[in-house]
């Protein structure tokens, strides 16, 4: 059975550079595990959780990047959307545009991703169950697209955490689409008292495990040469020299399910 | 002491003669009271659980009768929006635009709404904490625009439904800014296996009262003659005949409290 | 109508001194409105958070106590129990009977509370439903005693946090029975990382008439001279000396809840 | 590396001979993989939903088909003790005794199990963090008994649901004492308005597979030849003639995670 496909790359988008630098050390660590790989960076974070806080390159810069990537490593490349007015721009470049989990309910956007033939993967909005989803994935699916990834990436539980049920993915499943974990964000601290978001990077490795061995599809991992330092959700993400070990166990426990 | 403000009117606009009839009565209703009142309708329900629920009357029919209630009644009107784009243009007509609750991080949605000079409702994402809402009013504030309500309206509390959690009001009070209750989405049963929402009808009066009696500076409550036959919202609709003897009982509590 | 009952004292029995010494601030606070208290006090703390904490002074001294407040003052006395072997014994004293809220479910001891022929306060489970309770009451009244009270006292949300829903009053209070709401526990912060639970006193007041307003028949509040220095629950006791005014709003809330 | 445990059993005991039918089919199923198994059976359940439900076998009759089951099988036995007057009696035949979700924190309970000087496996209450249970067990190791077992079982989320959350089985496991997940009781569907318990069968596999591949010590499964028939916990219960296959893919996970 084919392994696990891999969404990685930084939170934030910060340079071609650093893209490239990323996406060597990503194509590194997948390739003796033949895990497909793809490219992952936002161009604007639109949903920061205060002001002062960075925001990004913009669009036209980001898929600037995001094509020489694919061209130079000749792997998919996802970026999110927040605007149905940047959609159809974003397909051209984009292999997999990604829905916000906030924004999983915004029939336009959904329409409008959809619209553009290219796999959509759609975040779990934080105040949905499990089987809400299906309707998600039916708006898209009413543009003719059924190219559709569902991603989990945790619930509310109470104020300023997130829980990851697992029960999630056998029900997600159940649609027919391909369900991914995303285990960068499912460990996110959203909001408190200050002006970020918090996180646990210690519990990335213990749920990506648990997402594969109840059978996820794919991964949704967030990386970085220097997490403390990234411009967002740094206390979430994995040091990208961390990567090649950490794949090596979830592609063991995703072969022993899959196989 | 200044009675609460009641933010009220159907979930989704119909027609100008619906939307009159429905202003007429909330006048009459309110009237014996002296509570101030702001008519509230949807020109685009731009988040339903599922693509065959009915969208609305689009944005310029939308304002085109707002902005016929206001001159007719006197009245402010409100309408929420839902895309950067129509934000200008909604606030040429409406006296109040909202934010809703699912786009209560959207830096861009937000700043746009603060810059038309408007008053800007905005609802407590059901993934936020009481506290967080201080960085949202932050961001709306940072156009120069101090004219904020911060509405509560539920808690993600499991699957499909939400909490209200009364300490929220205090909590967002401490902002400064004046805090609304949304009596309607709160008593909401998000989702579920079907395609629509539910809600708890029954509940919004004891809600309600328990906001008034905390101090909230306004409630927002949709109303219509026939709940159960209308477009969106229905099960957590208050029937407009119900509504001269509960804001009779709502009214004292507030006097009460306000006194 | 008749005003709302209190159920009042420390939340750990320190002497007989102390326990005249509040009684007799609970019997002046009350006074002025007409609102009938029950002196609460408790012989035994058994579920600290950890062991480091007081247990109290054992079923003995304090019945003695109880039966000296309750001749000294008339009025009836509350204590909890936590083992059925002493339900009997307690009930020799006691008013009313107290099931403590991780107790709710523990057949044995509803039965022997039930067979007392006592008053019995049955505090909601943090993990049960509003609901759930008619269960829970279904077996104090298979003993033929119906003299029951469920009390409202949050639900679990997320972690290390309760939260007050108010529609579980009005769903309580549909089996029959009063419903009182115990505005000191539901304000607990439970355990958390360290050796004891915190609390958030600021929200009493605020909860307490939130339940006056939904209907609440009566209120748990525990209260004490100097709560910092209490050996329990001291950060969401009230100051004893607050407590008459603090009647006062209650009570004309009350007043036109029942009026 | 040692696979992991398995503690296995009814959820009531219903007889001697079905005890040991029972026993027979775990003896079996565990075998080829080596697995270590405690058999599992409650003499009394103390905490049913309402009082229509059955009770069971009683503590003599219990601890004596428990004996009987040890001496023929050679397996360690765990049962479950629900008042502090009964745990010297059980811990004398029961090789590890339980403490109930809800009793959790009832220091005197504690205290009795571990002055036995066996095995006590707590279950972590519903209404408890991860973190919450290092207090927990520093109540049992302050009677000088280090034998001791963390349950997970799911925690409170909305009402009448549980969520497994996975990062609890490391941060417990911060603690030095082994991690057994309850995959059984972690997928009731508690309460609800009727008056038994619900659950999800169908997840517990997905959840103890999850559980394993996050590095847990044991797992506690109850089976039972005709769930649907059983006096309890029927619609989480394993039926035993799935075991040996479950176990199979179960232990290969276990294998790959502590090898």
């Amino acid at each position: 059975a084919a392994p696990f496909a891999l969404i990685a790359g930084p939170c934030q988008m910060e340079s071609l550079e650093h893209s490239r630098m990323l996406c060597a050390k990503i194509a590194e660590a997948t390739a003796p595990y033949g895990i497909p790989f793809v490219f992952k960076a936002s161009y604007d974070k639109a949903n920061r959780s205060s002001l002062g806080s960075e925001r990004g390159l913009g669009i036209e810069k980001g898929l600037e990047i995001l094509a020489a990537i694919r061209e130079e490593f000749g792997c998919p490349v996802l970026t999110d959307v927040h605007d149905t007015g940047q959609v159809a721009r974003a397909g051209e470049v984009a292999d997999i545009l990604q829905i916000p989990a906030f924004l999983s309910r915004q029939t336009d956007l959904l329409l409008a991703a959809g619209e553009t033939g290219r796999v959509i993967n759609v975040k779990k909005g934080q105040f949905l169950a499990p089987w809400d989803m299906a309707n998600v994935a039916a708006k898209i699916a009413s543009t003719g697209n059924e190219n559709i990834l569902l991603c989990e990436r945790g619930a509310s539980f109470g104020y300023n955490m997130l829980v990851s049920d697992f029960r999630a993915l056998p029900i997600m499943a159940g649609t027919g689409y391909p369900v991914i974990f995303d285990a960068t964000h499912s460990v996110q601290l959203p909001g408190g008292q200050g002006g970020t978001s918090g996180g646990q990077r210690e519990f990335v490795e213990p749920l990506a495990r648990a997402a594969l061995a109840v059978g996820a599809a794919g991964l949704f991992v967030e990386t970085h040469e220097d997490p403390d330092n990234a411009p967002s959700d740094g206390p979430n993400m994995v040091p990208v020299d961390r990567l090649p070990a950490l794949l090596g166990r979830l592609a063991a426990i995703d072969a022993l399910t899959k196989g």
